[in-house]
């Protein structure tokens, strides 16, 4: 008799975004003639830079020719496109990443969730609250022993490892995803100096690594000393370059990675050829076309465009005199909403039809707080914020 | 102090296609003059056709357009393809399937290694041997006590259930890989029926369906009364329409597959939205193409391309007396190599330069055998049976 991993059953019910979606759609439906701003998830809205669309459109052309045609790639990518993102680390932070270093996937979610299958169950997790849920959830569902260390506003939401601090391994996230908020270099190294003291693994989350502005903030965990010896680093193209619906992300995991004599690069690459077939090759030729100089120059432009949009909303939280941490080096802005943060969505969608996240959704010491993303038009967030204004000053 | 997954290492060091890859690979680097002629790996090598091709680069163009842009999908995949597939297998089965019992995914690979996530890690779970061997490395990695049922010659390599046979978790593979054996009617609905007395799951690996012609053999487990509750099928892209490198699968799910009061639609959904991020649009959009009558008719001529080369080397066993399975409802050949297979493997790579897969790589059962597959030119294949003949004839 088949018996369920009832771990499940301790998850809420659904995903936190799939709860948010489906409240969205529910509200359109009852009033289809009152559009919903959509500031919710953090799906962009700019298309495609066109050198990255046309690399796709290319190659999948070919996949019609006999020269053209590809089959089964490298579950772990295709060299051209690990030797553009070894570049790329190259240029933007003199991080020096070997090919056979580097994972493409479908995308940073997929890896975050699964990395964790290295592990024995019975590691202690460490996730920060707030955070990404995908951490908590995977985790769950393996039945894992969870540690939370609190972000709030005495720490800027970057919690910092503490003597007697019990767990394993670590989640990071930088820039934040919700509160927006970024570990400096010196934070970042006690966190690498804790990890190698206590025989501690950091799964660094770097998907929004190309928000950040601030030139003395690290982008990548391996800026830091010691790093490679602790840390493993994903990221993603969905923010960098759009790619939400397109799916391509990587995953670095040094050399120097060793636990017991076993490298974890290698067990990732077993994990992987085992467990997945490859990143589609027409994706991963747009892909490589993101990591040219001239590529990123023009995402960065969709980028500047963003964080325009959270200017914006920063303004708008200044003249209310409402406390918000990021919004500079991130697309995401967390502010306090003063009330039940799911209440306080539900009165954004009900009376002035904008949907963001309710920052309970992202851990307890959410509660009380709100996310609002840049990832939609000057327009929409312009009109978004005259709403927000008036309904917030009554 | 983090602890490693150490289940890893009762594994081979390596995935067999990346063990058989790293032979080739330095083979052909030591003989640079003597290409080898691949039959190895199950890789398609027809482009794709043309209309599938122009779906993909017209999405992919469109990308760049903010009519054609299109970020986060559904992670259960779009509505389009769901609905493409569910006319096709009421069409192909008279099998109906509902919109939201259809997953799509990266391919049949991630989802036969990842569905059994939602099961206790104390299930026992049945393996044909000889089969496909990410089935039995995927659950290895989590620890699993595994069950072996074996394929041999008398049996046809079919095995059957049997009366005292412990398990809870079955997966089937028809057409076997790598056998090329097809289970009928009767066969599965046994199969079904014990299955649904013993309280047991089917996983159905049907990745090969399109190969069947002849017409008294099931193509999905769904034709087969009371497999809604017992079952959940597997299918790709990748041989069906060559989509090895473009990546597509599909998982169906029934509504009725009900444990202790609990829908595995609803947990794969949870699961699904936790851990992946949806298939890529633009090759969402070229796999909707295949689905169409048009498209199905076009890949057909492919598959039947590849049929002729079975038969090839049908004929030539057939001339050298060698005992086979495979080849008429499936791309592979299976045949008794009368030796160690991995020397028979050497053997073949070292003195006529093609390139197979030791039998004994997919179990046990599977020593003594050998599979090659259909996947490669009239030409090569040609080419490769008369050096097969002259090497075996002496």
């Amino acid at each position: 008799m088949v018996k369920l991993n009832d771990n499940f059953f301790k998850l809420k019910e659904s995903y936190l975004f799939s709860t948010t979606a489906r409240k969205i759609r529910e509200y359109s439906a009852a009033f289809p003639d009152k559009p919903v701003i959509r500031m919710g998830i953090g799906d962009v809205t700019i298309p495609l830079i066109p050198e990255v669309a046309d690399a796709i459109a290319e190659a999948g052309k070919g996949m019609a020719t006999k020269e053209g045609f590809h089959g089964y790639g490298d579950e772990q990518g295709a060299a051209f496109l690990q030797d553009a993102i070894a570049a790329y680390y190259l240029r933007k932070d003199g991080v020096a990443l070997k090919r056979q270093e580097i994972f493409i996937s479908d995308g940073a979610k997929s890896d975050v969730a699964n990395f964790t299958d290295l592990f024995s169950d019975d590691n202690v997790i460490v996730i920060p609250d707030p955070v990404y849920p995908v951490y908590l959830d995977s985790n769950m569902m393996l039945g894992r022993k969870i540690v939370f260390i609190d972000g709030n506003r005495e720490n800027g939401f970057l919690p910092m490892p503490y003597e007697g601090l019990e767990g394993d391994i670590v989640y990071l996230c930088s820039p934040n995803n919700p509160t927006g908020a970024v570990y400096n270099r010196e934070q970042l190294k006690t966190w690498v100096d804790f990890a190698n003291k206590n025989g501690m693994i950091i799964l660094f989350d770097a998907a929004y690594e190309c928000f950040i502005g601030d030139e003395t903030l690290p982008h990548s965990i391996f800026e830091i000393e010691g790093a490679r010896k602790c840390a493993v680093e994903f990221c993603s193209l969905s923010k960098t370059a759009g790619f939400t619906g397109t799916r391509c992300g990587y995953t670095i995991v040094p050399e120097e990675l060793v636990i017991d004599g076993h490298s974890l690069n290698k067990m990732w690459l077993r994990r992987q050829t085992t467990k997945y077939n490859g990143t589609s090759y027409v994706v991963q030729k747009g892909a490589e076309v993101v990591f040219t100089e001239k590529g990123m120059a023009e995402c960065m432009k969709n980028i500047a465009y963003y964080k325009e949009n959270a200017k914006i909303m920063a303004k708008t939280l200044d003249e209310l005199g409402i406390w918000y941490s990021g919004g500079v080096n991130s697309p995401y802005i967390w502010f306090e909403c003063g009330m039940d943060s799911w209440q306080f969505f539900d009165m954004l969608l009900n009376e002035i039809q904008v949907a963001g996240t309710p920052g309970s959704g992202f851990g307890k010491c959410g509660e009380g707080y709100f996310r609002l993303t840049a990832f939609n038009t000057h327009e929409n967030t312009l009109e978004a914020m005259k709403r927000f204004k008036k309904l917030l000053a009554k």
